[in-house]
């Protein structure tokens, strides 16, 4: 495939985006990355061993992988454990829940919190519903969230994970189950971070799986008083500290400028955090080495693990706290997060004035099949959230999630939901990405 | 559709055969039993509260659905009740493990058994090891089972689950895990039953899932020592009595003599046991129903809602013995136990003057979409091995199992899992099949 020079690249350099595209669709790397930091290193949640041992493991890899500059950031979040969690329908019909408690969940008594269940469909209904409509009853919100390529069935299904517990509570509730956020159809517990409100009774607040939600509903439907326990033993432990795991091949015409890609170190505690976000870690690694394969790149690129994303983007926080100075050096930024689906669709969001290098890009990732939006309001992951005050160049490599809530935050978040060839491709558009951004004429800047 | 009257079947019978099948694909009866059975009973393990609630739940919707006779008949088992189950990696790599003791597990001591990890790829790789190969560890068989629309890979699969701990022990091992028999791509250990040997020492008996497996597989082949610990808390308690539930349609002409159809009313504790075999029960009960919504058959339909399969086939024994002396009535007998897939085959094992009828029935089934396989020698459900010695008329009903072994004794056996769509056919099927075998002009008998 031969490609005529742009205003941006030479013809030598749009032939080296080509075999660039060509080794990352050969290359297990990024696979040999996600496999040995689920199995070796496996949960870590922020806080935990685990977590501790995912910092160490990230250092150990940059440093293998030939980075030029491999370091770590502090960065303080609020503690939380979970040590155990059950629940079971007590009455009429004597079985177990499959839950989880939300991250932050206050404990229940040893014995459990025991009381007869009300249902809603949202936490709108619960919201509108009368003050002491929950009384000394464990509030269970059944909303049901949509599948969607691009995942936006999830901030509607969220409210009631961050939320509801403090509306329960409000409303006279003496505990919160929800149904999970979740489009899967198998028996886990999604779990994820919740909050309380200053003022306001803390609950226990949780989540059941999809099956046992439609479960529960249904006996509740049969019109006898449905009794439940949940158990749960967690407990908030003051501040944390984990570390952001940053590394740097360093640019030979304008080090300082830099690309910026990266995914989360942090994961839940359920699963082995392969797609959430494992697959993000290793995608962007892999992509790193790859776009410098070809020989220094003009400008540097940066690989930044995030630490603490689950319990609230603290990584990115302290990341951009402690790089204010430098933030305008970004010259590109994208996070992934979002699985390891094939990437589907480009965007940007960067002044007008650059937007023919966009372009440039968006036809070079024609061959690995990703449509070019042209929106220029791409928003970037969650830990480039942070960032958005300071107006840098963010890209959106859109996966395909259509099955990302399947697992996302669950015990099956695990290495076998990765498609090693769904893989490559990522690290391919990454690849070509970061290479591109990093070596055209034009320096990208921000709207 | 108008069918010509053949030997066995007047036109008017062959009319009524083509309105109960669109009746039966029309009607929601079997999913509403078992939803309820699901739902307002859940598990129901031989021997637990759920066993018994299952009891008397069948009495009722039997008397309930109108059916002339229903009896109970006792069986008892040999009582086993898991409390509790965990494990996890110590070392190199700490993370939890998804682990279910198997039926007739011994309990370890509350902190659990703690050893090193021996693998195998197959009981035989074992079995051909050295005598002291496992000696103080804990042996892990790594068999993978194979997916097939009938299930073919249980038998190879199913081995290690019931001979594994013996053979482990007699390696001198401490403990035995197995990869679950299963063919899920999810994070669920499959239960199911397992023995020891008089004069073995019995060690604790496990299994986890598929993801586990591999988890430990690779950390294995890391070629550092894998420390697991695995805790169960599980109890053998002597003889249990659960019940047989039978039901009858009695017939105008020849009403001893009956059509035998059903499936086992107990499952394991772990799900709903809503494939297994709920569905069984359902499509039975619903087909009875259906079968007779012309009129009387002159031959008896009777519906047996087998005890205690999971533990052994102990209500079939039973069954067997209680009713020796009318075993050689049944005109015909089939049992639905491998889910809720389509049914896709139809075969026979009868005495070859009455495979004209077979061809009969045949034909009335083809467009329900089911092949008719013309080999003569159909086995029949699990329930139906102890029936073999008296040369019975048996039918095979072939579910399409392909995902069975998803599900099959996990968790994550659970309504949802069914397809009310499949469902209807299988009614259809059975409805169709215990309407001519009732009232056919010939009467069926075996080899
Ligand atoms: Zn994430
Ligand atoms: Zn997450
Ligand atoms: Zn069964
Ligand atoms: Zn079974």
């Amino acid at each position: 495939q031969a490609h005529a020079q742009s205003d941006n690249f030479s013809v030598q350099q749009l032939a080296q985006v080509e075999q660039i595209k060509l080794q990352a669709l050969e290359s297990d790397l990024a696979w040999r990355l996600v496999e040995s930091l689920t199995t070796e290193v496996g949960p870590r949640m922020p806080g935990t061993p685990g977590d501790k041992a995912a910092v160490a493991w990230a250092v150990a890899k940059f440093k293998a992988m030939g980075f030029d500059k491999v370091w770590t950031e502090p960065a303080t979040f609020p503690k939380w454990l979970r040590y155990s969690e059950s629940a079971a329908i007590v009455s009429p019909a004597p079985q177990a829940l499959h839950i989880t408690a939300l991250g932050n969940s206050i404990s229940t008594p040893k014995a459990g919190i025991q009381a007869q269940v009300i249902e809603f469909q949202s936490l709108a209904e619960l919201e509108n519903a009368p003050d002491n409509a929950a009384k000394g009853k464990i509030v269970f919100i059944n909303y049901r969230m949509n599948r969607n390529r691009d995942g936006n069935g999830y901030g509607p299904a969220v409210q009631a994970r961050r939320d509801g517990a403090v509306v329960a509570a409000q409303k006279g509730a003496v505990g919160y189950v929800m149904r999970s956020v979740s489009t899967a159809n198998h028996r886990f517990a999604h779990t994820g971070g919740s909050h309380y409100k200053a003022g306001v009774t803390k609950i226990v607040t949780t989540a059941i799986s999809n099956a046992d939600a439609d479960q529960l509903h249904r006996l509740i439907a049969l019109d006898k008083p449905v009794i439940i326990n949940i158990k749960v033993q967690a407990k908030s432990m003051g501040e944390g500290t984990s570390y952001n795991v940053i590394a740097e091949f360093t640019g030979s015409e304008y080090p300082e400028q830099h690309v910026l890609i990266g995914g989360h170190l942090d994961s839940w505690d359920l699963g082995t955090g392969a797609l959430d976000d494992g697959a993000g870690v290793a995608i962007t690694m892999a992509a790193a080495k790859l776009a410098v394969s070809k020989g220094k790149p003009k400008r540097s690129i940066r690989v930044v693990l995030f630490a603490a994303e689950e319990f609230g983007l603290w990584g990115a926080k302290a990341y951009v706290k402690a790089n204010k100075a430098s933030l305008a050096n970004i010259v590109a930024a994208a996070e992934s997060d979002f699985g390891a689906g094939k990437i589907w669709a480009f965007d940007a969001n960067v002044h007008d004035s650059v937007l023919p290098l966009v372009s440039d890009i968006a036809a070079m990732m024609k061959s690995l099949d990703v449509e070019y939006l042209a929106k220029n309001s791409a928003r970037g992951g969650p830990d480039l959230i942070p960032f958005r005050p300071f107006n840098i160049p963010v890209f959106r490599l859109s996966q395909d999630g259509s099955d990302y809530f399947d697992y996302h935050h669950t015990a099956d978040d695990t290495l076998d939901k990765i498609d090693p060839e769904k893989l490559r491709q990522n690290v391919a558009v990454y690849a070509v990405f970061a290479y591109m951004a990093a070596n055209a004429k034009t320096r990208l800047i921000g709207k």
